[in-house]
């Protein structure tokens, strides 16, 4: 776990609530007393906006929820607001001022999951589903103070158990917002926020699984559009998910997998247009489940493969080989919160001077130039070369771990399609080569076959 | 004070507050502490939903409110939702179920406000002027657990002092909600609620006054529809303004003035489309001050004329004329949520029967009808008349107090022009005649020019 490709300072933190008060552990602690009674198992069913759209879509998120309560479970749903509502809030908040304060940005988008929660309530209760709304303050869902994107701190389940035992009350939770610990202030989480909402709460809860109901009916070997035969697999680790998500599959928030990762919370994406009659509560739901290692029985060595064609290139031409100057490089790159991603640095050739390869989000391409030329002095270099045609292609698998020449056949394969490789960086449980951006479907579909991914 | 004429059992409530921690109190208490340091007097400003209606009415108020901040006020603003936004969210609420439950309801309308609030806060930071959003639960503004009309049991102003002495900080709140203050959910306080906001938050603050925006410029001698002699007042007494609000003169809510009434919160009644930039600070502003009658010098012994078209009768011929036959008509009306208002029981001719005329909104028409058929065997009566094409017209005053005579010149006058009256009530500072509501306008043109309140 603590092996994580892309360090981000989450984990020790969360670790550190487990002293709290108000700590996802509440329910964990609460779980094995509850279990000598008749406890029912408990389940997070999370919907994004384009689920809440419109009250017949409210409706039938309900008739979800209610067959998950007809089949047993104790419920907490977790909901967006309705698709477009954010947007407007958003617009209006720009409207009022383009620099405006995160915390009143904050307190305005933050009521559009309200009236959702709110609204699914109403329908729940008007199917006879006993059910009541939460507000992110109301639980409450605390986060630290980065408004905009705050993170989660601890959310407090004590009264959603409670309700469950007493009432079997289906909580109906706003996703996406919180609040700030300290100031009593609303908190949203950023874009995608409530599938960390809906994570959180399921560690708070000690749900057996966190549903999330998206657009897309699982998690895929990769993007379907540009390789037809690509399938959805039943099962992914953590890790692995995680890597999907950084490097562009955008199906899940990175950060709620992190949350799922560090709680060992069982994240299951399923669709949400499948109909409520439709689905045979005697078969197992069809979607991929994000879970431990350990919980996969046939670990492939590579499972899926992800690409991004948003990158860009920069090479320093003939940079000092000497202690510092990596510092003297990066140092003002992130100031100007420029997020460096593939460092290659060659061997010097000549013992003084070196060639420095890197990437950037192609949109902070211009950015990294500019910043690169003011800070020349400090660097000292000759020349500055980059490109924004380029696409970085990632194969992913835990099983990488074990197996040695995993990219080795890669670049093999690569070659023989006569796709050049820029550059390359590996961890232990991916690799990723920059291409051409021309060749990034070519490079995909020849992975993907090469790593027997293709289905049947 | 006491002798209101409308008993609502609002009065004890709120005075058994002043033992509670959080009362209206908290500011009274810290004002003469306050005034030994350089205090600045404070000021709440009220806009509703047509004078935030859309971004550009809202710069309109922010530019209100930098104005008073500029004259030396501390400001407290409290704001509606956006027009058309609370009837959107009742709408989707009557949508996903006509019998809703009334917390679901709450949690989705309150958000109007809460958009109207930052949005507002963001404006007025864009301009120079420290601010920040309020929503009930935050202040907190505790209510009782009527959802959707919910009565304010206190308002907790410390911080707001605090924030004024600190760093002048403009308090934007949103109106029309609170915190139930024993489950901790969301409550709304009913159409027109933001008035009653605004004079609860003046009195916990010790507010100098509370501006209430409206799309009227005060309060009238009459409805200038009608008699377009009628002329803005400067002044009007608590009690006046009570009975105007109740008998048809929508400028404000009746709990707003009646919670004005019992805290004495001056209570000024301006124009929102008054532009800023006109109002000359150096003169006083145009208006009407609802505030104690002793404030007022120049005391007029008919302030106003109301009416109401809203009106039905009801005749029960041949009633006993026994004790508890009064119960045996009233007490079904009650239960079944019907008002009563003007009652006038003749003298019985014959010592055993009477008759027995009443009126109710023209609404519950019917509806009492069909009670009263339903309660004939326990009530014991001949026969039902009524008739909807009834208006009530009232004359206002606190000066009657301390003039005889005055309704007798009514009666005169009506007469005069061949009005013919089917019934009186009187109370301390007003009577009401009914007449047919086709005499409306001609009855109260003549009543207006009687008591001398044509404008010259």
């Amino acid at each position: 776990m603590l092996r994580l490709p892309h360090p981000t300072g989450m984990y020790t933190r969360l670790l550190g609530l487990a002293l709290g008060a108000l700590t996802f552990h509440v329910g964990r602690l609460l779980a094995p007393f509850c279990a000598s009674g008749n406890v029912m198992a408990r389940l997070v069913m999370k919907f994004g906006g384009t689920s809440v759209a419109d009250l017949d879509r409210i409706r039938n998120v309900a008739r979800h929820v209610k067959r998950e309560v007809d089949a047993g479970y104790d419920v907490a749903v977790i909901v967006s607001a309705m698709a477009g509502a954010t947007n407007q809030l958003v617009e209006w908040s720009r409207q009022a001022a383009m620099l405006h304060d995160a915390r009143e940005y904050d307190a305005v988008v933050a009521t559009g999951e309200q009236v959702t929660a709110g609204l699914l309530a109403i329908v729940l209760e008007g199917m006879g589903v006993n059910a009541r709304s939460w507000q992110g303050w109301q639980l409450p869902i605390l986060t630290d103070n980065a408004h905009g994107s705050a993170r989660i701190l601890g959310v407090n389940g004590a009264e959603l158990i409670k309700r469950f035992k007493e009432h079997g009350q289906v909580a109906v939770i706003a996703g996406f917002q919180g609040m700030h610990k300290e100031t009593g202030r609303v908190t949203t989480l950023g874009r995608g926020g409530s599938d960390t909402s809906a994570v959180a709460i399921a560690a708070a809860i000690g749900a057996e699984r966190c549903d999330i109901y998206t657009d897309v009916d699982g998690v895929y070997t990769t993007d379907p559009r540009v390789v037809p035969k690509a399938h959805r697999m039943d099962k992914i680790a953590y890790e692995e998910m995680l890597e999907l998500a950084s490097l562009g599959a955008k199906v899940m928030q990175v950060r709620s997998v992190e949350l799922g990762m560090v709680h060992n919370v069982r994240i299951f994406v399923r669709s949400s247009f499948e109909k409520p009659e439709d689905i045979d509560p005697s078969k197992p739901p069809s979607g991929t489940l994000i879970c431990d290692e350990g919980d996969i029985v046939e670990q492939q060595v590579v499972t899926g493969i992800a690409f991004s064609k948003d990158e860009a290139q920069i090479s320093i031409r003939r940079v000092q080989d000497k202690p510092g100057v990596a510092a003297a490089i990066f140092g003002p790159l992130a100031d100007s919160n420029i997020n460096v991603d593939m460092i290659v640095q060659n061997v010097s050739g000549d013992g003084a001077t070196t060639d420095l390869t890197f990437t950037v989000p192609s949109a902070d391409y211009e950015r990294a130039r500019v910043t690169l030329e003011k800070a020349k002095g400090s660097i000292g270099y000759a020349r500055l070369d980059g490109a924004t045609d380029v696409a970085k292609v990632s194969v992913i698998g835990i099983g990488m771990r074990s197996h040695a020449g995993v990219a080795a056949k890669a670049f093999k394969a690569l070659a023989e399609q006569n796709i050049n490789i820029l550059a390359i960086t590996t961890s232990e449980i991916k690799f990723s080569v920059l291409i051409k951006a021309t060749q990034t479907d070519l490079a995909v579909r020849t992975l993907h076959t090469l790593y027997g991914l293709d289905k049947a």
